[in-house]
Formats: structure tokens, C-alpha cells, sequence
């Protein structure tokens, strides 16, 4: 298999995680979005018709957007197993990655704060302010649901004694924040897991400074 | 079943055609996002701890998130499916899916268009080019990945011979989108699966205007 990557990308690091965790072997494509390589006619007619990071090339078959790519890699490597396939159980692993992956992440990634300051021409800390904002209320929700069941309360996993996939959507999302600098003291349960993950070698693993195209 | 929902939020939109494709009675619950009250406590408390529509309950079990609702709907009410069993269709299905969820949806709804001109200070021509932008750069993307496969292009639905979570998706967002008068002839595809879609009682009964706390 081949990973289109950014090691920056919070969608690209989801995938390296389930990658990690189920022990698949890959070659790292990097993709450097910063400069748009995602955005080449050749990328988005050979490899991802969405013009984004991550993509999957599995043989013949390509496929963009990091959750299909993790819910394919579910039903084609099923060990061990990131969506649960008990309905209810299933229906909690996949509220909290949507919740990160739909209301906080896309809100605030590299092309959404660079149409913010570029063309809103919103301030240095205007921008700050954008980012801060919606990581506040959707770390608010993610608390909350961690909180909801009593027997996640203790963790040290979002859900169960395993990695899912909301520790794969979580995991990127706090580093990105803390990148950001944003006080995250406010979520102490989403932070116990995120500590916990980072001692996991799958997800030391997949962090950005550990990828080919890492820079400062 | 009982579902909280606002009849023009695109994330309800896409639960009710799910129920209304599998042929479930639910009762309508609304929940007016215009004046916050998917962040009054009690409804935080209780109903939703992600602070927003749609919300399903079945029973004692209460679901946020639209996409995590429609796959729990999948799993304990599989008639008629809407993401397919096998690894490769249901990827297809899940990647247009999560273009619209993810990458179009979130950066234009109503809580970001609040904020790019109550606190950006954007005027409306402004907040308007906005909307349009990501319009544009994400149905790119879907009217691509609608034409990558021979079998697909000719429709009626997104993939194969039955409508699927990606209809479910699409419809709510052209609709958005044409609310908002963006220009779609450059997305004759979509257009196509969109008319042919509410052409369909499920499509037609789960529109915003359908609903009972709809208003001009």
C-alpha cells in the first residue's frame, strides 16, 4: 500500500495511526499542501479526485477522505478492529470522531485560516482568535460525551479497553491545538487520553516529527 | 424514534431521508438553531452533549451527529441499506460522503456564517463570496469523483441502482446551495442525481419545507 501524506495534515496523521495500529506496512508519498502538490492536475486525476491529503492506493484501488480510508482499512484488515460492530458501541466511537472530524477540525485547517487572514484579511490575532474559537466549543462537546458513560469516565481510551477511531480523530486534533497554543485545561479527560495514546507505539509512531517530510 | 431537528439544517435534512427511506415513524421534535436553543443546558444535559441537530433517540439511547445517526440506523434497521456491505462500495459511498460532510458543509454553515460577519466584520458581499468559494472547491470535487467510474456517470443515484448515504448527503447540500444562489451548471452530474432525487417520496417528504416548524 501507498499513503499520500503531509506530516503536518491532522487528516494524514488519523490514517498513520490506524495504519500503526494494525500493523500495515506502507510507502510514504508526501504531498506538501502548503505548497498546494495536492492541487496538481496530475494528483487529482491519478490519485485523489477530492484534491486533499490523505489518499490510499490499495493496488488498483485509490481512495481519499481519512474515514473512508479507515473504515476500508476496517473491513479489509479487520485486526484489530477501530469501529466497533455492535450498533450501540459502533454509534459512540463514530458521534465523537464525527463531531472532531465534521464541527472542529474542517473549521480550522491550513486552506480555511489562510482564506481567513488572505482574503477576510482578519489580523495575526484575529486568526488566533478564529482557531481558538471553534476548538473550544467542539472540545466542550468531546468532553462531555468522554463524561457521558461512566464506565469511559476512567479511560484510558475515548471508548473501551482499545484504540478506535475517535482516538485516532482525537489524538491529531489536540496536537494540533496545542500547536496552536490553546489552553486545553478545560478538557482534562481528553487529555488523559491523548497522554495515554502518545505512550502507544502505533501512535509515537504516526506523530508528525516521526514522518519523511517532516520540517520545523 | 423521536428526532430533534431544525427543518433548514442540511445535517437533519440528511437524517430524515434516511428514516424516510427505511419507511420509520418518528416524532418531530424541533429545535430553532437561530435563536441557540441546541445550546440551552437542559437540551445539552439531556438530549445532545454535542450541543446541535440533529439528535435521534431510540428508546433510552440518545444520538448526536448525523452520520453517526444514519449508520445506527443501518445497523438495527438495514432495510433498505444505505452504506453497502462490501469494502470497496461502501468506500465509494463514504468518500463522497465526507467530502460533503467534512470539507463543503462545516465551513458554510450557519454558526461560521455568524461568525465571518458578526465578528470578522465581513459585509454580506464578502460572507456571500465565502459561501460560494467552498461551494465551488468541494462540488469540484464530488462532481469528479461522481465521474471517475463509467458505471456511475449515468446515474440516477451516486452510486449504483439505489439511493445510499451519498444521495442522502448531496441533496441537502445543492439544496443549501441553491438557497444561497449559488451557480451549479458546472456540476450537471450532481444536478442530475439531485432532480432525479426528489423525484423520490423519501427525497420529497424529508425537504425543509416539509417539515412543521418550517417558515419563510
Amino acid at each position: 500500500m501507498q499513503l499520500h501524506s503531509f506530516f503536518n495534515s491532522s487528516t494524514s496523521y488519523r490514517v498513520r495511526i490506524a495504519l500503526a495500529l494494525k500493523g500495515l506496512p506502507y510507502d510514504y508519498l508526501p504531498v506538501d499542501i502548503r505548497t498546494g502538490a495536492h492541487r496538481e492536475p496530475q494528483y487529482v486525476a491519478n490519485v485523489n479526485p477530492s484534491a486533499s491529503v490523505p489518499a490510499l492506493v490499495d493496488g488498483e484501488f485509490h481512495l481519499g477522505q481519512s474515514l473512508a480510508i479507515i473504515d476500508y482499512l476496517d473491513a479489509r484488515y479487520p485486526e484489530p478492529r477501530l469501529i466497533p460492530l455492535d450498533a450501540h458501541e459502533r454509534a459512540r466511537v463514530l458521534e465523537l470522531s464525527y463531531l472532531i472530524a465534521c464541527d472542529i477540525h474542517p473549521v480550522d485547517n491550513l486552506r480555511v485560516l489562510r482564506y481567513v487572514q488572505d482574503v477576510l484579511g482578519a489580523s495575526p490575532e484575529q486568526k488566533d482568535a478564529w482557531y481558538r474559537h471553534w476548538v473550544a466549543e467542539g472540545m466542550a462537546g468531546v468532553e462531555r460525551l468522554l463524561a457521558r458513560d461512566a464506565q469511559n469516565a476512567e479511560g484510558p481510551w475515548c471508548f473501551g479497553a482499545q484504540p478506535t477511531l475517535a482516538d485516532c480523530c482525537l489524538v491529531p486534533q489536540i496536537a494540533n491545538a496545542q500547536r496552536m497554543g490553546c489552553d486545553l485545561s478545560a478538557y482534562p479527560r481528553s487529555l488523559a487520553v491523548y497522554r495515554h495514546a502518545l505512550e502507544h507505539p502505533a501512535f509515537e509512531l504516526a506523530q508528525p516529527q516521526r514522518q519523511p517530510d517532516y520540517r520545523v
